[in-house]
């Protein structure tokens, strides 16, 4: 396995097993289960044991090969794990590179399942080194939502660029926004930035104005769910807002993803529907009532930043800054 | 009493007693206290089960005049309510207000309690008017915190122009912030605004900029804890940043504050300190822990948003636009 700065794992084959960290209970409780069937990993992407675009489609793909150790039918295993979670792209993805391989072989197809996670690592570890190469020494960074070795292979896109910048001796206080209504800031992104003893401080989203006036930060690091031609980016609701806040601060704004998250069909972020979810998402929290019974709420899962609030966008093939239609072609086509 | 719009009592004089509905376990259990002394007055005042500023001075009024009424020592009972919130401006204001009658007559005093909580419900509604009168019809009003009826005598600042401009038939929707860590948003204003069929629907505070891009809204209305002679307001964090957000997207915002909230002394906002409070606000929520155990957090109680991004503050007295030190004093001192 490629070397990652992260000391725990989320995913982990073990011999003729795979072990997965449950995010669900995470930072309270640390449970680590084990799956022998791509029935019960099916179960735990569904129920988000796992969760993250590069975590999940890794996890699917270990999911595959334990079906192929125990002789059972691949076809089945293909659909109940392609099931698991519709729209996650990366699990497609994922399970035909698995499939095309053409082989019931165990031994070929837990290799490719390793291989699937080690080359997801190693993006994340040159992402980390384009992205670290743009920030200066003393450096005070804000992020958003969870995007680091608990949603991907192992060390992280835009926490994995936090990771090596701090490795780096570059960063000297990491601020992570609590990202309501989910608060993987609050529950996974400040866990583990704590298990790798990386300075973290937690803030409301609605603070993030006041600790820029006032303290000032250098930085708003952040994921992307996808890119548009143009660079536009839609990653989890409240980036925009940070975006806008940042630039009103003369902050800069760096966004970290795999070139697989790059749509160039699509012309402009307005193309992009935002999906609404559950209200009870807003008005509830760990399922106790936060509002009054039938209040109504607004939940859009994700926004959408505009290319010209961003300054750098980092993928594993480099980076570009003052995205443009261009400039991103010439970098997700090397 | 002065007639007021909010269909529901926070504070109640009933012949003898006072009774507070208790703001503690709002939004799902409705249970009104009453009282009969200044000590446990001044109990409820310090555990909150009321709250605002305005509600503050208020109740303590009521329960300077309860000691009067049973025939206690009134330099007892001014010592012990000033002291259940040593920070509340109104409280002492209030205090000093009935001692300064110079009486013990229990039916002067309890006169003089009911006189302040009507001049602040007038108060109110003047500020409603004037406040209404700057709201074009079918409009959108995005608020935070709460300003409303639970917050004063009985229809609110901000929340009072609110109501007064939906009286008025000119408001279509209002969208409450949640306004982290307190969740005053989701608690208090959703369900003040619900108790008087007022449609709202609540967003989280980082899910405001995208509400603003998608579906647009045209004035943000807020209150203030204090503001300063050129115009810069502090308030609940947040405000700030929905400011900021505001002007971005071409949105207009409205402060609402009695005059007694101006500190004409004070040059600007820089003259503020902003207090911080416990972390474990931010790191837990109704006690239970939301973050990793030994998380540190940042928690300003609020911010500071400068003058130039205001287009109109609202008084008892009238209202102002785009704010400054001369147009400020000229409102204050008529």
């Amino acid at each position: 396995m490629t070397a990652h700065s992260s000391s725990f794992h989320a995913i982990e084959w073990r011999g003729q097993s795979l072990h997965l960290l449950d995010q669900r209970v995470l930072p309270h409780t640390h449970t680590v289960h084990e799956y022998t069937t791509a029935n019960d990993v099916a179960d735990a992407i569904r129920d988000m044991v796992v969760r993250g675009a590069p975590a999940i489609g890794i996890t699917a793909a270990y999911g595959y090969a334990l079906d192929a150790l125990n002789g059972r039918d691949l076809g089945e295993a293909y659909k109940v794990l392609a099931e698991s979670r519709p729209t996650a792209v990366n699990l497609f993805w994922a399970l035909e590179r698995m499939a095309s391989l053409g082989t019931e072989d165990p031994h070929a197809l837990v290799a490719e399942a390793k291989k699937i996670h080690e080359e997801d690592i190693a993006a994340n570890l040159a992402m980390g080194q384009f992205g670290a190469s743009l920030i200066k020494e003393g450096s005070r960074i804000y992020t958003h939502c969870n995007t680091g070795a608990l949603a991907t292979g192992g060390h992280g896109t835009a926490l994995g660029i936090i990771r090596s910048a701090y490795a780096d001796g570059k960063i000297t206080q990491v601020y992570a926004g609590e990202t309501r209504p989910w608060l993987q800031g609050a529950r996974l992104t400040a866990w583990e930035l704590m298990q790798d003893n990386i300075p973290v401080k937690l803030v409301c989203d609605g603070a993030a104005a006041q600790l820029f006036r006032a303290n000032g930060a250098d930085w708003v690091i952040v994921g992307a769910d996808r890119i548009t031609a143009n660079g536009d980016v839609a990653n989890k609701i409240g980036t925009y807002s940070l975006a806008v806040l940042a630039k009103h601060h003369g902050m800069k704004v760096m966004v970290a993803a795999p070139t697989t998250t790059f749509d160039l069909t699509l012309d402009s972020g307005n193309a992009i529907p935002i999906e609404q979810r559950p209200m009870s998402e807003v008005t509830s929290l760990n399922g106790q009532p936060i509002a009054p019974e039938g209040c109504e709420a607004i939940n859009p899962s994700f926004d959408v930043t505009p290319a010209e609030l961003i300054d750098a966008i980092v993928t594993e093939k480099g980076f570009v800054e003052n995205p443009t239609v261009e400039n991103i072609a010439v970098m997700v086509n090397s």
